[in-house]
């Protein structure tokens, strides 16, 4: 099997990056999905592509929704959703993927370090895994996703 | 038709109360549900009752997976699932609440201030109605709830 | 049994209110429900509530989507949905409706003059019964709902 | 991923063909989907395959659940749906797909001319995007589409 | 908890008015819910109520589509749905109402006499009895339904 | 795309091999799909395979189970469900066959003589095509499988 | 809300009934449903009712099938269901209802001694809460059911 | 059509070596899964990749849980789930698998000894075919799985 693995969440470490590369040496049949990590681009898809808003919010508005169509289709096609939370920022929305992935029945792996442990306990709760670092997440990929010989 | 509503997030400031009140006194054909409200008793339900854990991560993982049993049933139960973001806390677990409610289809309302719109535009963007104050809900309560006579 | 029915579409005859005086007639178990079906509140309500919006897309925008909570609940409810179209506006909700209740598996009945019957063919052809007069909705549902005894 | 789009709506355009090139220029991994946009074929196939009918209506009949084999197959299997709505004809297909599309929580886009927003309110409520021009349907799917590398 | 049963099938016995009685004596929370079983006014729903076909092909479609809004519905509302099949006729609306009911995941009770076993294996393959007479329907029933004291 | 089409009932005339070869000649991108279609197979295959048993309820019983991991997977996996009623015999398990595909959302189109018409008008009230030749059904395929070029 | 719990397993011990009690003096809303507990009835109620089996396999499966009237039925309507696993006996009956339940999304308590973890641990990892004594369980339902005041 | 099978249960004996030996000696279309079947592996792949625990319960939550990635999927992927019990160990894990894959409507195949026939009666309940030695499970899919030529 062909598993399909959406990655959420945090955009400014190379978390993603690591995850591919550990994939990719262990030769695992997956492919990795993300969000458009272009913070700037994902912000003003909606006044760039159809054309500028007056008001914050609705270009705000505009753009997430655009984003939307990529999101909630790949992780309607995903067999695993890995959510990774980062120390800055809100990130409202990788916990809005999450809730979104489990209410679809997804398997759920969540990344942070152990200091948001607390603030992040419902979402951990809805998770098969819980790792703290990339590698961790690659050691379960390699070993839920070996295959039968 | 009796309307089921789930009040979820924010348990520091009194909107619940606020929208209680609100459709009382317009005698709206509805019942409200909340998470467990009270802070320390939902942080330690795991541990008072199915006993002691050594690990943090541990004690509130159970106490998480507890208040799941409330807050997925109630969610799945609603018409409107209205999730409301304070100016404290990070919050993650009204966003997961908004993702799961949105993944199963439910109207949700978000209630937040104006100057949280950049970081939840992707929660407001599920939203069919974003609201800035409980006065507001209310209306929109008593304008879709009120019936045909 | 006690059957839910939605009543969507054209708001600017009295259908509503001869199927209505129908069922009662018959004492039928039945609820009917509808939209807001005051023009002018079911076009302003997102500014009236939540505040002006300067774009007329953006105010139309606000208030269909308040519209939705109650159409589509209403709609996810019903357990007969019928819908009206009449010789005035381009009625795009109501065609909309037929397509939301059609893809839930809902019942739909279709009540219009035979005149729109070639532009109607692709939701008529959804429907459980095309009807042309109120009077025949309500002899449908006097048939169908009719009680075993 | 490969997407599958179903391209819903108006038939006397080249706004298909449009996007045909503008997806096929961008080397998009994507599938496009249409109904049968030969308006005679279209109307007749009921009589011309299955045998010639009397009354209007049941031509008509025929011809829509022939057609909706292939119209609600397409749709189900579609990642996302985009319904173009022109300045002729009544289109009540278009909003009934729109309608059927987003029941089953598929990504919609709507495609018009601003003179059309006001009809039009609760089908672009219903939808992740609002484009004016083909052209702007493309910049999308580039932009939602491009892959992670 | 009350309980939905659906009575599908043969018209021309009393099978259904015994199962009635005995679920009565035995004071069962039941409903009994069933198609119109009038034969004559099942087959001429259509033109009396909707006007008069010339074709017999349209008459009965007509006419089956009306049914279909009682029958489908009741069956989607049901927890068991019975079907009795009896000696006379084709009977080919009770073996679908089966199969309809199996792919909803109904409780499915089959009731006939030993001698359509070969020809009923596929229906009764699909059911969690199979059972020759009413009263051993109403024994199940009484059984099944028994509550916790 | 590819379509999947399951061909269920008769299986006493070449009705499926007509069809085989109207789509291989139309170079259409079907897979046509079938039960066992070897009558003493498919009613003696759980006495051969997993013992004989004494009493022919239970061989018919293991027999149509044993056919119900083929007929429903193929049902689940098709776009289209073509069922064929032929002359002879019951065909319970036809209608049955419509009847789940049916409250699946499948295609199905009824193939049969119009002087089954009256007995099969539940099951054609469910089609979107009812056709009397397996040349039409070819024709119908080739319509509504025609790719957009 | 009224919360309807379904006590799945071991049918050897009071476990029911001290539950029972806690239940009724917390005074909570809801209603408890059971599985037959009467070990004889439920092993024979297939020969029972239906008629005597010459082999032990079709005895067990008849009797099997009617008990899954009840318990599938039960275990759907249910919004909790408690899984309890006892000393004696295979108790696959009470994993596979777990099982079930799980996959329906239903919140799952399990409920046995320590010493049963091991084997269990994939039970218990699908629960959303492990007890281990009635007590428990009913300060855990006092604690969820809680109402909003 | 290729066909996914998913293999649950003993991993002590050679049941799936057989099983494909089996069929890739008939050259079926089909792809085998199992869980991780070494035994210590599965104990240990939580302590072993996200650290020790403490408490031998959560030890073996930590790792049901990331083996549960790997099952759901692998059962929510399948088009038959075969569930072995051996004569050795509690199984509960098999029983669950069968309750999950009933649940979401799979077909199901047990296989056992004669001599557990009593105790898995509620599993055989819900199985398509009750098989006692892998070269049976062969021989059904062979049958089943036998493409239209």
């Amino acid at each position: 099997m062909h598993w399909n693995i959406y990655l959420s969440g945090e955009i400014h470490s190379d978390w993603r990056e690591q995850i591919k590369q550990g994939v990719e040496e262990a030769e695992l049949p997956v492919s990795l999905y993300a969000p458009v990590t272009d913070h700037a681009a994902s912000d003003d898809c909606g006044d760039t592509i159809l054309g500028k808003e007056a008001s914050p919010f609705w270009k705000d508005h505009k753009a997430s929704k655009i984003n939307a169509i990529r999101t909630r289709t790949l992780i309607e096609q995903a067999d695993i959703v890995i959510v990774r939370f980062g120390d800055k920022y809100k990130q409202w929305n990788a916990a809005f993927d999450a809730g979104y992935a489990a209410a679809l029945g997804k398997s759920v792996i969540v990344l942070h370090d152990p200091d948001l442990t607390h603030p992040l306990k419902e979402v951990d709760a809805a998770a098969l895994a819980v790792a703290q670092t990339p590698a961790q997440v690659v050691e379960i990929l390699n070993y839920v996703i070996e295959p039968v010989d």
